[in-house]
Order: C-alpha cells, then structure tokens, then sequence
C-alpha cells in the first residue's frame, strides 16, 4: 500500500472538483493499495514546494460537494516542467517529495501541457527506478486533448455558450426596431473554435441566432463577413455575431491584435469583440453592443451540463480504478459509444500519444462559407450539453463545499521552482 | 367593456415577459370590463405604426410560458414621445389608433422615460377628452424608479452578477499562483450603482471577493485605488474587482471615456473594464483578466431569482386588477413588508410623481471607504436575489414561449413615427 498525490493544473472549469471528488472517493474503496491521498497546492508546483494537503481530514460531506464547486479546489499552476533528459533540479526534487510522503500514485488533472507533465514524470521515474504509477486526467475548456471523444469542462462552456447566445438574441431581437442591431459574444478558443462551435446550437432553423460564428480555423474575410452582417441585419432585423478569441486575420495575425492601443498607448491585449464591433459599426453604421464571457463562462458552475458533470467525476474515478489495477502512463478517455441515445464509457489513451498534440475543429464542422456549424458538429456537440446539475442553494447563492485544507507536516527544506 | 393595449419599453429583462404573462392571464379574469388584451409591437413606436398583436389568438400554454422567456416578446424600443403641449403628430395619432381598436386601457412596462410617456399619454387622453385608464408598469435593471421598493428586472439581474462574482473569484483564486492575480467585472448602471452593489452580496467575511467594487456614486481615486488593490494581492493573492459601466473621475468624466481609441482612432465606447486591467497592468504589474457581461446579464433568465419573477408576475396582474376596479394614472409599485422573513405587496404611486425622477444608491448603502456595501445594503438586497425559477430544459438549453404573433388588421393609414 502507497500514497497517492493529486493535482490540478493548467485553466480550471467550472467542474474540475467534481473530478477531485471523483478520485478522492474512489481511493477510498482500495484500501489495500492506496493510502492517503495527498492534493499538491496549485498544480505541481505545490509538489516542488512540498506544499501539500492531506484530503482524508476532509469532512466526505464537503468532499461529495465539490462536485458544485467551480474552480480549483487546490489550486493550479501555469508551470511547464523542464524536460528530463538531462536530469534536472526540479524532477530530483519532485521525486524526493513522493519519497518522503511514500507516493506511489501520481495523478496529473490537466490539458496538453499537463499531460506532457504527467509523461515526463513517467519517463523520470522509469531513468532512476522510483516505482510510480502516473496517471493523467483530462481537462480542458478547450476540448483539444487527442486520445478521448470530448474534454471534461468542456460540455459546461458549450451549454453556457450556447444558452447566453439563446438569452441574449432575444435581448437583441427586442431592441433592434430603434437601438442595437449587432450583438458580438466573444468567446475563449486560443487555438481551436470548439467553444465558438458550440454556440451554434442556439440555432434551429433558418434565420436563428448566431447569424455568425468567427472561428480560428477559418482565416477572417473583412468583405464577406461585412455583407453577411448587413444582409442579416436587412433580412432579420439584427445580427448575432460569435467571435472566437483566436479568430485571425488572412496573414495569421490575430484579430485582437487589430484592436487599437490601450489608455497607456499599448497595443491592446484581447479584444476581438471590440474591434469587430467597431468595424461593424465603422462600415455599416450599426449600433452595437458586445460582451466579453471570459473566466464567467468556464466557471460557470451553476449552468454546468449533466453530462459533463458525469464525465468529469467519472475520469477521476477511473484514474484510481485503473491505477489499482496496475495500469500505468496512460490518460483517461471519455470514449463515445453512440451519438443517439448518447452513450459512452471511460477508456485509456497511452501518455505519449497525447502529450503536446492539439485536436483542431474538424473542417467538416463548419458551414461551406466559414460562418456556421454543420449537422456533423450538432451531432458531436449536442449530447455533450444535455442534462441540468444544479448546485444547492441557500438565500439565492450556491452552496460550495468548505474544505479544511490541513497540510502536511514538511520533511524537506525549502525548494524554488526552476521557473517561478 | 373595452380592449386593452401593453407595450414593453426600454431595455429588456430577464423577467419583462413574466410581467406580460401577468397582464395577459389577469385580463382573462375581467371578462365584463377588458375585451382583447393588444400588444404593440416594439413598445409605443409599434401603436403609433398600429403594428398591434392579438393576444387572444395565443395559446395559454404558451403565455404561461412567457414566465420563462427573457427579452421583450412584443419587441421593446427607445423612443420618447414629445410632450404633450402643444398637441402634436405623434398624439393625435396614437389616439387615432387606440380609437380605431376601442382601447380603454394602456398598460405601459418600462423605466422613467417609459413612466413618463405614459404620464404623457394620461395628461392627452384628459386633455382631448379622450376616456382612457393609463397604468404604468415598473421594468428596469438599474432599479432607479422612484415610489418603488425595487424594479422588476434587477433581482434577477443582481443575482446573476453576485453567482457570477462567487464563480469566477473561484476560478482567479485557483490561478493567482502562477498566473492571474487580477479580474473585473464590468457591469451596467450608467448613473447608479445598484447592480454593482448587488456583487457585494457574492462576499460574506472579511477578504471575501469582491475586494474593490467601482460605483458611479462614488470619484474614482485612482491612487487609493491601486493601493487596495496592491494589499489586497499580498494579503489574499488575488484581487476581484467589478466595475460599474458608469464609473466616473473626479472631474465627472466617465472612466471608460479614458480608455483609449479604437482600431479607427475614434474614443472607445465603453470599456470600464479594459481601463481598470490597464491601469493595474500598468502601474502594478499584475496579470489581469476582464469579462464584460453586457447583454448576457440582463437576459439571464436561467439564473433568474423567484423573487424578482414573483414581482414581475405580480406587477402585471396588479395592474389590470387597479385598471379593471377604476384605478388610474397610477405606476404600480412592489412595496416591502418585512425584510426577514421578506414579505412584500403590490401598491400604486402617481405618475407624475415617478416620471423622470432616478432614485441613486444611498450613501448608506457604500462603505466609508467607498469600495463595498453596508449592512443596510445586503439587508435591502438580500431578499430580492432569493430563490431559484429555471426554465423548463429540452436537451440541455431553455424552452421559450412560441407565440402566433398574429397581427391585428390595419384601419388607418400608414404613419412615421416624429423621431424614427
């Protein structure tokens, strides 16, 4: 019987807890195998720090509630790891951590850069013999991780993605006759435009907001994105427009790029919304109004799909079932068995096949003319937001669990992360 | 017996159509008084096209559904009638039409500018001898009508801004290790500061977000500003601020006219929110994130509090029971009983007496230091934000009212409203 050590890592979602909920309770059906399980303050570099907390003090009452916990209970990191060949201060380091707490489990809950952490650590334990089972756990608003169907965290931001645009196209509709015509959501999506796609599903039919959908696979066309604007506005008394953050110019440059300089004179960071409202209003004349969902829309707790939910739990518990069973560096998938009724089941993906790849928004996805998403995508995205899963509430606010966080007693000196 | 017209004026709520369900469900109850409830399309700017729609032809169900739609099915507008002396175009043609369709009874649900047009309206109707009962029907998020406890619309509105503070504080404080140290929120309230307030609800204890909110009651300082923020960051690790939309400079100036030009050089509209992360990237360094919820915060319907929907439902129906028992010249207001357990009834106040009046946020309400709220400021927003009314689901998103929208046949001729 060994420790285990759990981390969060990377951006967090509105259900990364349930996750943590899902593996701290799993642990505690393989008493044989696993003892206590450690949480490393955010991410690994609390591991560094040795800076950990002990979650068998925790009350199973406030465990079981992280599931309508949003963010990250133990908090993350954005801390790339050096890598391990040659052998460095930070991986010595970590591996005197586990050693002293007799950590025999590594649990890593994260994106791409996490599971590449994750597969390092594996790779380092194998080159000094330290036997240590390495599991990574996926997470990711971003649904880019290669290896599984969809990316826990993702399904809530499609929902609330797809539900603001629904809420705020009446809004819209409502006042297009004397004031705004053009509405812009910008929405998270460095790299890919799955958020951006999900918002797609707002709309039925012919005419249904959003009118347009600006994804970073699509290089942006000024002229025709105006036209499609205008005429939309002419045909359906106002227009819904979704940009995605990483939405970018022909010549690869972002969007918000454009978007002029800040009150300091510097080139203004995000804003894609901005400047694609100020066009719209520069060219066509167009009132407008646009927001900005940012942090709101992955820690969207209260509006968190079921089915996401269920994944999220799921994975961490199928993280400790597969480490108990003596499976070894791979990630955890959320693997789709069928589209209608929706079914699905968790499966494993080895580490090295996941580690720093990115799964694009598949071209068949979007719409011939760059603006819309297509019945394939519905039918990939539209299980992934079903079911409502509430928090609790009490005088009108969520009730989110209270964790005692005791740490545990340091064995080590201090230590400094290579990269703070 | 005579008809009865509504219209929906002003910016839309989450809530405005469960006001609308009220009127339409309660004028069933007056058969010998109210004939055929109208609706004016697009607030008073419809009646004045006689663009009229006949509630009478829609399907109960669907106007009980009506409770769970945001925005303004009728379509709403920013229109401000001319005063009433002299007489002039849009009068006499409003009266045109309200005769053509024998209309007894207006109904009028809207904010200061919409009371005042129904004051207009009332003072015509007695001036030419026109018999009309004129009640107006309190909507608006910035909870700023006089003669009221509060305005429908803004409960629902406060709730989503406190949730929304509580959620992504979770996400910042999981991230402020490694990354972001600073979030704003930026929020509506041009001239008052109510839902900013509301944000003050999402903390409880001391170093509990939010750590600065920015009211328009109160001049920005900027130093002493970036001083709460700099030990709030060392004290807690993290600092969330919101801001109101009409956050002003010392001078009077609003913030967000400082926050530089766009990509066409023209000043920036808005952007409270882009100035602040600015300022504080500036001159302290910190990482920032910044979310500007704009529309989404006041069409948020799934996260509507039951309060706020009970008022709207009620203001409506008290409405019709004031007109239909002889009542007139009236705005319709949510009088507060008992703060705890809350308990509230429908009353009038005189139109004239609510007409272009703005009821700011009490000094009271905003602490010494001018960045949280008072006790008195949680025990008046406290209730409003209580309890949970979500919508119907089908496959994860809301299912809004589907109405016929049938329109009434035109008997006069074409008319331009004065200011189209």
């Amino acid at each position: 019987m060994r420790n285990a050590l759990y981390a969060q890592s990377g951006g967090v979602t509105a259900v990364i807890n349930a996750t943590a909920c899902g593996v701290i309770e799993t642990a505690r059906r393989w008493p044989e195998r696993i003892g206590t399980v450690y949480a490393g303050m955010n991410g690994i570099v609390g591991v560094l720090r040795e800076d950990l907390v002990d979650t068998s003090a925790e009350d199973p009452e406030q465990v079981a509630r992280l599931r309508d916990t949003p963010g990250g209970a133990f908090g993350s990191c954005r801390y790339k790891l050096p890598a391990s060949e040659p052998m460095n201060a930070d991986l010595m380091r970590l591996f005197e951590v586990l050693q002293a707490h007799d950590i025999g489990y590594f649990f890593y809950n994260g994106g791409g850069d996490s599971q590449d952490t994750a597969h390092k650590i594996l790779m380092a334990s194998e080159a000094i013999g330290y036997p240590l089972t390495c599991i990574g756990i996926p997470k990711t608003v971003d649904n880019d991780l290669a290896g599984t169907d969809c990316c826990p965290g993702f399904g809530s931001v499609a929902r609330y993605v797809a539900i603001s645009v629904q809420e705020a196209s009446l809004d819209v509709a409502s006042m297009c006759d004397t004031s705004t015509k053009v509405f812009v959501l910008e929405v998270m999506g460095r790299h890919a435009g799955w958020i951006a796609a999900a918002s797609g599903l707002a709309g039925k039919g012919e005419g249904d907001p959003p009118h347009v959908i600006l994804f970073p696979e699509v290089a942006f066309d000024q002229e025709r994105f105006l036209e499609r604007v205008r005429s939309t506005v002419e045909r359906v008394g106002y227009c819904v427009i979704v940009a995605s953050e990483g939405a970018k110019n022909p010549d690869g440059s972002f969007l918000s790029a454009s978007s002029g300089k800040d009150a300091f004179g510097h080139a203004k960071l995000g804003g894609v919304a901005a400047y694609i409202a100020s066009l719209v209003k520069n060219q066509l004349g167009f009132k407008y109004h646009f927001a900005i969902s940012d942090y709101l829309q992955r820690s969207a707790r209260h509006i968190a799909s079921k089915t996401d939910l269920d994944h999220a739990y799921a994975v961490g518990a199928a993280a400790v079932d597969a480490a108990a069973a003596g499976t070894n560096g791979v990630m955890i998938t959320i693997d789709r068995k069928r589209d209608v009724p929706y079914q699905w089941k968790t499966g494993t993906h080895p580490l090295d096949q996941v580690a720093n790849l990115e799964v694009p928004l598949p071209r068949d996805y979007i719409t011939p003319d760059g603006f819309g998403i297509t019945l394939a995508a519905r039918t990939y995205l539209a299980p992934l937001i079903e079911g409502d899963a509430p928090p609790r509430y009490e005088a009108g606010l969520p009730v989110f669990a209270r964790l005692r966080m005791r740490r545990v007693g340091r064995q080590l000196p201090e230590y400094a992360p290579l990269r703070p």
